[in-house]
């Protein structure tokens, strides 16, 4: 018997590492001292002296069952760009810039090509994002996934200046909360996606087939990537005062924004304010889903929020859009017992 | 159709993180600036005022099929220690210390009381490492994981002061090794311990039996938390110059003592230097595993290795020893192809 007789190839892991090293070191920023293999990925803090009291904030996420969808149709190059865009909106919450990711990749048999793949997907968002990816590990567990499953899951460590912080504190009554569209489920709600549109006997609909409210396949429409907010709203932390800021994602409007919202403050959505992107209306008509739970599950189409005074909202949505997103004045902050209103 | 019908109870999350919060908090050391709920844990980098260029030094494991052994049997409760001493072990051969510790956990189903066994072995271990736990997820995925299973990863975060940093590249040959007992599998091959001694068909061990060459049962001996050496090791950083450290893990010997060798040296490992654990015979003798293969998916007694100056490897035995842990000259460096041989 040895370990290969009982479901694990290291040498399946180390042609994995080799094959991947490219894509890994493609990300490597000035603070990056190792190389891919070392027990512990080194960042230096050297290019922080601009900083003058540095803060990490860090986040660890997983992508949930998007993955099924990635194993269903065998592509396997972008559920890593879902993680790390989830992960780097998850700190740019609180004003964050991306320092440096690490990923964790579990599977039953370990496919190289598979693993490639993601790396090659988290080391495209990493670059795009700043983002070194300094470290990672691929475990293969026989008899905890299914042939072909993988579940896969990131950590970010950013920074941000102390006396920048973004965490919701000043927001007050009046206030106005803009709205970043998504750009599709992002990396939420798929388990009831799935089960409403892929499994549910025989009203399922073929991943491959053409959905015309879509204007793609639904597999197409399903791996859109997570949307990163980053780029665009880095550069405006020093021009608007952003008050808060919240990344809708599992729980979606309901759970999210309060966990920004001083304790008397309410918030109301106005769900007109927006277009409802056809995939969430196609689940919500197909899975006969009360509107509500809609909200609750998915992000609707509204992926990232930013809370300012009412004076400063116009011009920072058109600065948002002038940079490629599409923002929109969707609600308002009130005194209230820390709820969200949509109505 | 709502996402609870599809699996997914946001409910049940939110009280997993309600009952886990004690545990989380009684982590936070003074660097920790966010509570429990935060979209990124925050930690001010003042305290290391005393670094003259502090480094990062961070990592990302799991457990492997460690956790089918915690299923197999209902006990949760130190699984996550196993994870948090892994990762401390893995930035402590670059001589970093712990700051900060981030979980993801992953299930079909949620149970909450798991989830909180879970999350308290992780804290105990934390605590005990001066580790603040700032962040995690808790992933309910339904048709990834069979029912009770779950998967468990955990990213770490430490720092190092540059000129501090050991990487191995003042190792030369004539150089000693030095090993630390482990305190059993830790977290590395159990898909073959599992295969060969609980699931051989009517030659399986019952995970319950009084096995007399243990002293325990099998189910006790595998559940035998991974040894953390930061606490022992850690203080001789100073008295000694260590020249290399490796952590004992997948691939054992052979392929981790490689990752902080010069490439113009290898080490030759003496089997008889240290007293072989009998989980390792009992496994070697009813899997018929051959030598070489037990040394490369097992530590077989050996969790982490020093390399010093031969001068300076009895006292340093002598300090470990002094502190609770079990040290062994186990071998030495000399001039060759970058090899581990065990003779």
């Amino acid at each position: 018997m040895t370990y290969r007789d009982a479901g694990v190839d290291i040498d399946a892991a180390n042609e994995a590492v080799r094959r991947m090293g490219d894509y890994v070191r493609s990300t490597f920023t000035p603070g990056v001292l190792t190389d891919v293999g070392s027990f512990g990925g080194m960042f230096s803090l050297a290019g922080l002296s601009a900083y003058q009291s540095p803060v990490l904030v860090s986040s660890i996420d997983g992508v949930g069952t998007k993955l099924k969808v990635a194993v269903l149709v065998g592509k396997h190059d972008t559920i890593g760009r879902d993680l790390v865009n989830h992960c780097v909106n998850d700190i740019l919450v609180q004003g964050a810039r991306p320092l440096f990711f690490l990923d964790y990749f579990a599977t039953g048999k370990l496919s190289p090509s598979v693993v490639v793949d993601v790396v090659k997907g988290l080391a495209e968002a990493c670059r795009e994002a700043g983002c070194a990816l300094i470290g990672g590990e691929t475990a293969e567990m026989p008899g905890l996934y299914a042939e072909g499953d993988y579940d896969l899951a990131g950590c970010i460590v950013g920074v941000v200046d102390q006396h920048r912080i973004v965490d919701g504190s000043r927001i007050e009554p009046g206030d106005t909360v803009v709205g970043l569209a998504s750009s599709g489920l992002h990396t939420n709600g798929y388990s009831l996606a799935r089960r409403v549109l892929l499994e549910a006997g025989e009203n399922s609909l073929s991943p491959y087939e053409h959905i015309p409210a879509l204007g793609r396949t639904l597999s197409e429409e399903l791996l859109i990537p997570h949307r990163c907010y980053a780029p665009a709203v880095l550069p405006l932390l020093d021009e608007f005062d952003i008050r808060g800021m919240a990344h809708v994602t599992g729980g979606g409007f309901y759970d999210n924004i309060p966990r920004i919202l001083p304790a008397d403050c309410s918030v109301t959505i106005e769900r007109r304010t927006w277009p409802i992107p056809p995939i969430f209306t196609l689940i919500q008509e197909r899975g006969n889903v009360p509107e509500p739970e809609m909200y609750r599950t998915f992000n609707m189409g509204i992926g990232f929020i930013l809370i300012v005074a009412p004076e400063q909202a116009p011009l920072l949505a058109h600065r948002l859009n002038a940079v490629g997103e599409s923002a929109y004045i969707i609600g308002s902050v009130h005194r209230g017992v820390h709820e969200v209103d949509i109505v």
